[in-house]
């Protein structure tokens, strides 16, 4: 890390700087230029809270030079992470780009049939489902709970589809693992640390969708949580933030597929669903991602949208998700990958 | 709510809008203008997904009229709502602004109690701390946990102040309620509702602080969840948004305190701390809080912020603290309040 | 138009609100609903200051319904405009995609030529080069001026590509009307209401960039300004939105793509190299803004990036051109469409 | 400057970055760390194209340590800088904090006067009012422009106001400046450099408004501008930037009032008018400015707010105007100012 001090520092307030740092077990490197001095600091600890040099008298910033995440990082992992999926032998991170596409919510056993089946037709490696739903208003429709977990097995036993649903707390995170393929965390429990840590203790894969206004950084470092737990399986979920924009749920911001693979060895897929909250928008936005190099998308599919219990507007039908399936396999082919 | 056709829509599927909305069990009043027809559906209910019928063809939009929390809102309540916090009978939300300080997790005894002393004699109604810290992260300092419970409660009967202290999970609800007088939700927890149900169902009055991305509504509705599940004492917390500033930690946006006022009966409070990231800037923003209209600031105060092991940029010493308390007050009294 | 009035508007408050509606020349439709009451405005005139409305005592808020450009919008003209670019031939809005590419400034002669060739023989349709540059800074690099011209108007000599070049005041739009192909207002100048007009009276095409911070209602607003004043071929440049991600320049939010071709019936192009700010992520996201149904790209290409004068960090190499040219091309075969 | 190597960088590429700075007339100053290096570069000049180096192979990242202004930075002027206004020898930076007011537009010459006479007699130092008006619609009122002007001078003359109103292009800069005290440079013009350069050659003070998405930085290097071009006058005015809050028109970010105050020796105002866009937030959020420590307020006063032709919503009536200014000058007392 560097400190910058203000350009009319005195040599002692400069020296308890140093002070300071060599007080935190680092090296002191001071560096006098034209304008200010500099004080380089050498064996930048990840755990030292820079701030608190901030507050010696005439610093003007602290600038942290190394990413506070470790074993999520390609520093310490070059080759990608592949990590297989479900029973039917598919993985995510490796040369074929995997779809896993489903209801937002499990509303009936029907429902949730008729459209895996339609999902794996169409090439879909796992199926999507909402068994427990984090609403935001307390009023909204709160999924069919255990009885949804059952209904996304049976998916399963019929299709081979691999199972990805969500986990909302700790206390159910072995109820919901006993059944999931892949567990999956919400983008409003991304920095929900308990849970983080309680999914890092499952020898299940995990997807982690990036909170709407979390920077890569601190979505690198809820991976690390879970990794530091124990999991190493983690996949990360791009979903769109929170901008001004308003024609739009989320923005969705899908250069960060190339900046993740630049600094992660982790798979990365995309959910446009969310990252534009409406369904005319998520095919464009499913070809785009596949260009951008995503290892896979996430996609919302009812066979009915204008009666979907939640998240209505951004569900396809199963006649668009097929279409899109077949523009989405040519567009993985021109770019070099398979679908 | 209000569907909006496109210009060209047919009769014949303003119809098929016209049914899906009696489906939805609302009346429609569909209104011919001059470039479009747009349909009012009255009985606007809370729990209807009004995405749904953004899937059906040529609609081009839904627009809400209702706000979607109840409970929270000044339809349902005109008086402010007044809570009593702690034991020497200061209230939040009333006449009298009220301040919380101290330090951002509890260290020591010592370094607690001696803030203690020191925001107590300045004015303080009651005192924070961190037992358990949500910390970005895993490498971090995560806190003192059941032993800064202690600390906490020691320093409660020292001084009389009341203890506001964080709790991170909803299994340890019942353990930090044993202890502290309010119970704060961090801001990275405000959309984790296992959490606010857990808290809900306390005795203790809760402090919300609104996630950096939330909007009012949602910083709304997550109050009303905690209502909803049987605690009407919550007290909002405006923190900091995030935003592309990079001068501050986040952007403190004090005008949602008339915004607030204007919509609920619940008390504001603002803390400046977060709400910019850096101690200098801490001291002016104080004033301008108690200017906007809140009934309180959350404002965290270490006796040597230079080694403090957390947010250490933020956190004012006493002798700023004591400083910035006495202009306060002649500013409370600029608007006609107390403090 | 919509007036929301708040739950206990008195008959007499109503009253005063639907006066005011007719004052303004609009037909009032009020609608007792359960919980308040609306007014319906028939006639909604896009000139109409609907805020002086909110005024009145006890409206809650204003809902307008009508979008306020006209002549960009897809109401007014169905199909799709296509625009002739340049000398040979090439259009942009139509089947084929077209990339514009060639350095940020014009730094001389021969840099400007050996790009030219570079990015002609790799398909390019037109060549981008500033002769005046904004800069952020009064101490950067201005740009060559009138003799940057000469020598875009020397390379289209040679390559018989299209010349596009940025336009920054009112007072220059003959002299570079007189070369260019193309004009291009840049991001900082899309509400720059007399340069707008300006360009509005040329019969040069106009390459429209949006605003950092713009919506895109504003940003149909500030081409609806270049239509009224005459000239009805304005293409419409995505080139990334200002948020809190700090590892891209600015965000690219591609959904804006289907989300344009839903409202507009211009031809719609993406700048990546803005769009990310660094080389790196600019391959990956022109194919991404193919796939998501771009008319055309708009690269930074520059012979050494490690020496260019301006906005080095996003250029990209010769080579890295023709690579992503390649693959594009493929992209472009994927979804139905030629480049 | 500080040039970030990768992890794995080969000495000849850390020799070719070293080269590179060198070339570009800087020192370097290698840093061999525990993870890796970096390279201090002294001599760190402001007009350098950072970027360039950042292409260079195996660069990770360029920090700069210099803020790239100069004129408008502490660093050159220790002192404050008070700036006189109008005819009545009320200043702007001083120990008085000053309040301009009045319409958004010129509507009428009645209009105007009354408000002018109002306002002078709360306590305003300064009259605002636009005599030609940027709109986002290319069919709202556009100003009175000539006619406005004359209007202005009138009320001054009554009155003994200062006048401050727009300017919107770099060719109206004489015939506003032969009548207005200040020039005012909306948010949409603050990178519009022709205009900045414009205002820069004339002898009256400019009140510089801060771009909607722009940073700090930003914002000083457009007074940087001004000033450069001659012109030492400037008072930096806040008015809300753009973020994803809907409640209002834009976020106030009061933080940015002590922030500037550390950085820069130029005034600063805010404007609470289009920093929140409804007229009910203003009263406060002027007071929330004092109480930051603002020389200055900008506020829209109409007569009659429902029947405004611009920013209706956001005017407040001569009214409230009265009441804030009681409350505001007992605040500035309150915080050791005057007003």
């Amino acid at each position: 890390m560097i400190v910058v001090m203000k350009p009319n520092a005195t040599p002692e307030q400069i020296q308890h700087v140093i002070n300071l740092v060599r007080e935190y077990g680092l090296k002191d490197h001071p560096i006098v230029g034209t304008d200010r001095t500099v004080i380089a600091c050498i064996g930048d600890k990840r755990a030292v809270d820079k701030g608190a040099i901030e507050n010696a008298p005439m610093v003007e910033k602290i600038v942290p030079i190394l990413a506070p995440y470790k074993m999520a990082s390609r520093e310490v992992r070059q080759e990608r992470t592949e990590i297989a999926i479900g029973p039917a032998g598919a993985t995510l991170g490796g040369q074929k780009i995997g779809v896993i596409a489903g209801p937002c919510a499990v509303e009936s056993r029907e429902q949730l049939l008729q459209t895996a089946r339609a999902v794996a037709e169409a090439g879909a490696i796992a199926l999507r489902g909402g068994a427990w739903k984090p609403r935001t208003s307390p009023y909204d429709f709160q999924g069919l709970q255990a009885k949804g977990l059952e209904i996304l097995a049976e998916a399963r036993a019929e299709t081979h589809l691999a199972i990805v649903t969500e986990v909302l707390r700790s206390e159910t995170v072995q109820q919901v693992a006993a059944v999931a393929d892949v567990l999956q965390i919400g983008a409003r429990n991304m920095q929900h640390y308990p849970l983080l840590e309680a999914v890092g203790k499952v020898d299940k894969p995990v997807i982690l969708k990036r909170g709407p206004s979390s920077t890569m950084e601190e979505f690198l470092l809820a991976a690390e949580y879970i990794i530091n737990a124990g999991n190493p399986n983690v996949i990360l979920c791009e979903r769109g933030i929170r901008t001004f924009e308003d024609y739009v749920r989320n923005t969705l911001p899908l250069a960060i597929v190339p900046a993740l693979r630049e600094r992660t060895h982790l798979p990365v897929v995309v959910d446009p669903s969310h990252g534009t909250g409406h369904a005319h928008m998520v095919p464009p936005m499913c070809l785009a991602a596949v260009a951008a190099g995503a290892d896979g998308l996430l996609v919302e599919v009812h066979r009915d949208p204008e009666h979907a219990y939640t998240d209505a507007a951004q569900q396809i039908n199963h006649h668009a998700f097929c279409a899109m399936m077949k523009r989405a396999r040519k567009v993985a082919e021109a770019i070099g990958r398979d679908m």
